[in-house]
């Protein structure tokens, strides 16, 4: 089944809408454009959770910024406040996140940074996170290539910084091999492999793979490496570049926790070089 | 159970219309002649779509219009309109599309492209649709190379209008390296490999896979390497002589949306360098 | 359990012949000694069939010509007359079934040819039936590479006459490879590798294949390939130097659709260089 | 549960003999001598066979000859004596058998050969039955090396007499291979690769096979190799030399269908080169 | 679900802390941060561990000391004081863990050692237990090298002091193993891998593993082993320079059994170099 | 569960020998020295089979010497002394228990002997009993390298004597093959590997293995070769060297079946170079 789009989303906000007051202020529309990727059961649960905070903050009805406090626990998981973490972590966090924003941001095309947080939600210390300009089907090399610089912009940003490296960007370095490996092996977006595809073998789920040379394997690994190179000499030119913004976004996330794209806005306009 | 051939097919078509009003018009060998590689059941259901689509639509019986969209719908699914693309994706599937008709026209001896549509249906953001003019019980290495060069015009495409690529392709890309690792490895097409089979080993269905040598896997990676490039470097040079055929097909398809044999009929009459 | 001789084919037989009338011209002796390699459920089948064909045909009796057919459609499945067949495809199964049985017949020592066809029968468009003079409990590695020759002959007379080559000979190919992978690996018969045995490892069959290097894995598959090699020159020859002979039985196949060994003999000797 | 010795048998055999009726001629410390190897279960089946053959012959009580019968009996299948075998197979056959029996004559330190047969039983066309002149609980380097050529003299002789090689030949050349595979892998019978053991994975065992490079693997290779030629090389100057001998044996073999340690011995005196 | 944090900790142990009679001197938020990475689970066990020890010393109440020796057996398994160990173990023993303690004491960041002992407890003859300062939710690359040499320092002071090795370290050494392919194979610690992320095949799991060249496997065998030497080798200059307070340690375990940190700083105070 | 130490084997033979009389010269402490490594069940079935062998044999009470038998037995298996051996096997084993026993006694800190036997017990020949002088809860290097040495003794004194070998070694070589395996990948013992270690892939133990290079594989293989090559070498020097004591003990065991400690000791003083 795929996922609802803009009109989809609307139709089923509405639903659900009916069971609880709404605030006059709610405009369907624009929640509806702002929760892409949703899918009809992440949509009911934005609603119940809606009406959840809004009855525990003491609100009569459920308004727009009661909405926005329930998409992002949907999408983010619930807030972690009471977790105790040491300053030097909250900074390492806050460089991460950083860095994560400001490649998104300086890189043309790329999905358009929503916000960015460092208190802790679910497993994550710290997140980032990108909602795009419209709904796509299916994505470009360009736009994977983008990705590939985002994900790997936390990581490069504690490197220069702290000049050291930690197990929290283990996540997005898995990320960033899958999204490599795939655009080889799957989408046929390497020039030296073409358009062929090539899968591992997946015994307990019947599939045998294919007959590969060495030779075979040796080009595929070169070219995924190539791929995750560049991305990272991109991303890490982006921030030595942009050094006083990426400064400047966490000192910002250190002092107010959560930043919006307004502020990063504010930010880059101030101190971009 | 095989399929059923032309004569079989007229003969499940007439007893299923038994049951509903028909227009005087409906020849049924003409449908059967239409239909080749259909199973009995996709007959059935094509007959009952059919007298949906007629009750629905107001007809008085099922005439030979209604039959036509019930054919489309069981061959390529449900079409899906209220999805809402941009028009950047729009036009890419535009021309992939106009892609794959335009290699499958110019190639002598490939099945005739029937329809051509960029109205979503099922999973797919366009379909080109093409229909063999005799039912054939085998296929020669020719028809198998132009099918791989058919499934790569989408792919380039998009490579040579917009100077990109997506994974879109991704399932062409597919179909392209299961077909050529036949060729090679299951239908004796290479002859530098020869009249010899090879299969991976699938434990989980109790085979064994051969025994083979990096030599051997070597020889066969560079068989199937060499049999895309081909295929790619024909359809590549299709796509670049008759690019003004590419453009105004593409351009069609964003007019009309769907385009049948004869509007490239007369798009490649006028067009064609 | 192992399959009837010829004593235990006549007493099979004379034993389920009971149930039925029998004509006095049939000869059970000659019956069983033209069904070698029949199991007891084939020979049991044979006569059922030949019963049903009896009533159908409005015979008195179950006579040696319709036990023939039933022996015919035991040994190679239910004719399917009804299969409409481009005349294309027609004459490449009528070469493609020629090719088989002029290497057949020209091979010394190679089973006779019972009947050739190209009435489709069950998956196949045509058919080429061997009977062997006696029967063999073993086999020599001359009449093995006989086998491996005239499995390709169909093959190598698409490739000759139409230069051109089709899926229809995929399972011939798996054929040769399977013979010819037991010939070096479960028989001991190339000289290279010697009297030793190699065994894919099949996991779930708790077969653990033997240690096995890399230049061990080169040598088997250079020895297979070499007798493939091999095959498919000895009969590519024969095909070229017979050509006249080849026209000839695939334009008696394409008029009379079946025809036996006899009518093969007197092509031969006629057309014969 | 380890096999009876000579005296755990002899004590099985007068347990289950004491519910038939023996002839006074009947040794039985000489029957359990000629027994080594049987299991408890073998014997027990053997006095049986014997009580039936008796009756079934007529005789009054069971004797020394017809425990022979029995023993042959349980030791290589019942005869298939109404299998018809053509005059070429029974020609291959006999040499074959005589190959196998000349070596192991020819073998200083060999079990010594006990009887010969060319008369199907199970699934073979012939054996060659040796019986140990003493029971052994190890085996040493040479006498497992004289095994290997005994296997290997039944496929050497068809080879020299008849310049081909038969199918018949598989099962041996299969023993011969895990023969030698343990003496090089499992007891450490190689100098060049010392004692060490190899096992290759068998998962479904839950063994998980040892690291192993492809240096060590091509060493195994090689030394398994060496291993069959030489024994290969050895039982071919054993024929080659003694040439006469094995056209005797098989000639006795084609007449009598079955000849004994006797009838060897007086060939050998009489032809021995 | 995660961890509690010292929070968390805090509010567990008065729960359970309820059900029994505690000393005035209890403090829990001191006992809260000394228990880091303890389970819900492992801190009520704890608790009751202190009542049961507390009944059996004949304490009136559950005071500090007694939740001291309780948090030890939670954290190190029952003590073993029966074991009967041989003057030579003891005193390996004991240079192991002054081994371990040492290197720990002498690499700045590390987490601090709380208590060392050569008392057994359940499978290990003696332990090095170190207390981090403050909670971690990430590990830096420095830290986990740290770990690295403090994991070595037991096997190293046995081979410097007794010029021997022991299957002792077996453990250590697969600890070792595990986090330094962690550091190259999943948190892309390694500058010449880079990051990406590498997963051998694990079928049961579901898991395919990804296509990798021999070469890619070299490269990140000889990134794992290079920290594993550079760790081995830092840990040892620390051991060699240090020796005094090495020998000073293990004297200091073999007549107290137990040391406790302020044992460590009064022993590095002394001896030093 | 771990084993009982010295202390817990007295307890536990008290225990179970509150059933059954014995002896006043019975003295528990000794019998528990003498068993290290028995676990619990062991014990009880040691008083037992001792109450057994004291009732069988008429003694009026349970006594050292019948404790001595019954250790024997649940140690080694019961004798088979109806077991016929022919002669040349007898002095075989006679001499391969003889070169275990001999490497032994001449390896400094080799655990001393305590009795050989040619005695066939369970499944085996002939045994030589080695027994600890003191518990040891790890191995080091040297006494592992020593039990290579001692398990390779019984291969070489066939080899030195009879200039034949028998697949009776092929456990020892089993055994050694898994001890210098686990010392190289497990232990960390080759100074060339190093402290790391290496799993095979098991996956129905969902056990993955490492990602290892060929290269890796080929060192890996190397150091376990040549510690293998070398426990060879030593043994065989001792051996050689030893030759008088070898043969006197051998021919000792032919003459006595069973030879001790003190046996041993006696021939060594006599025979030594």
């Amino acid at each position: 089944m795929p996922l609802p789009d803009v009109a989809g989303r609307e139709k089923i906000l509405r639903v659900h809408a009916r069971k609880i007051k709404i605030a006059p202020d709610v405009d369907w529309t624009t929640i509806a454009r702002g929760t892409p990727g949703f899918s009809g059961a992440q949509l009911a649960s934005m609603i119940n959770e809606a009406a959840l905070l809004s009855t525990r903050q003491g609100r009569p009805q459920v308004d727009m910024e009661v909405l926005e406090q329930a998409k992002d626990k949907v999408m983010m998981g619930a807030e972690r406040r009471s977790m105790i973490i040491t300053e030097k972590e909250k900074r390492v966090t806050a460089f991460h996140e950083a860095g994560h924003a400001l490649v998104a941001w300086m890189t043309p095309g790329a999905d358009p940074v929503h916000k960015v947080t460092i208190i802790p939600r679910g497993r994550a210390l710290g997140l980032t996170m990108q909602l795009p300009l419209e709904e796509k089907y299916s994505q470009d090399r360009t736009s994977l290539f983008n990705t590939l610089c985002t994900l790997l912009g936390g990581r490069i940003a504690e490197e220069i910084v702290f000049d050291e490296i930690t197990t929290g960007a283990g996540n997005d370095i898995e990320r960033v091999s899958d999204i490599a490996r795939r655009m080889v092996c799957e989408w046929g977006m390497s020039a030296d492999i073409g358009p062929i595809t090539f899968r591992p073998a997946n015994p307990l789920q019947g599939q045998a793979g294919q007959i590969m040379s060495e030779e075979t394997a040796r080009a595929i690994d070169t070219e995924v490496n190539s791929l995750i190179r560049s991305a990272y000499d991109a991303a890490k030119n982006i921030l030595l570049e942009q050094r006083p913004v990426l400064d400047a976004m966490a000192e910002a996330l250190l002092e107010r926790e959560t930043i919006t794209r307004k502020d990063i806005e504010e930010i880059v306009r101030l101190k971009r070089q």
